[in-house]
């Protein structure tokens, strides 16, 4: 077995793995969270993306401190008829870290709805190595 | 505002809250294995399927102990070759529940691309309340 082709056969052996399921982005909170605000690219009230994703305040919190870290969302205070309000939005990078792991989210409803014969060969030629 | 009416907007606003990602489909390993059975409807030996997921022993243990505890995956030993194997199938339940998993999932990605004029007057509606 040449080297390229023992490459592609590892490819299709760990074709379910998903790697880039990025666990954070794929908790359900933050995937919600993240999903909310790929909607409205103009940015959502803190108040607004809590209700949208049925979170309390202190759920909402904690998470937006984790995706911030990751630098994915930055958040803005500023006064709206006289009220404080946090303004939340994805950064350039939470974007397309998102639109990647949509990617991924696409190829998983793809590869459960196929049978793939080629995967299984792979599998068996490796298994009876 | 009517009842109906106020029921509604309490679905729009919750929206992005994906109550069906059930935590035990969604975590990632076990997503993994349940797409590779969803896409072998046949079953696979485990020794296939940890190498389709690219888990280990322990871990592909770990995990189809809590799909079994769930009901969503079945397993049987039998001989082959002389050899042992354990063989790792979906449940009808298994099946059902992850087609369905699979449908938020679609959403997800549909809602991901969308700006939902009519979510956020809804939101505006309850905010300003």
């Amino acid at each position: 077995m040449t080297m390229s082709s023992s490459k592609k056969d590892e490819r299709k052996v760990s074709q379910f793995a998903y790697a880039g399921l990025d666990r954070v982005i794929h908790e359900r909170a933050r995937l919600s969270v993240l999903t909310s605000l790929a909607a409205h690219p103009k940015g959502l009230r803190f108040n607004d993306l809590k209700q949208l994703c049925a979170l309390t305040d202190g759920n909402l919190s904690r998470h937006m401190q984790v995706l911030q870290t990751a630098g994915f969302v930055m958040v803005s205070k500023s006064f709206e008829h006289n009220r404080p309000q946090t303004f939340c939005r994805l950064t350039a990078e939470g974007h397309r870290r998102y639109v990647e792991y949509l990617g991924v989210l696409e190829q998983v409803v793809r590869d459960a709805t196929i049978k793939p014969r080629a995967t299984r060969r792979a599998v068996r030629t490796l298994a009876s190595d």
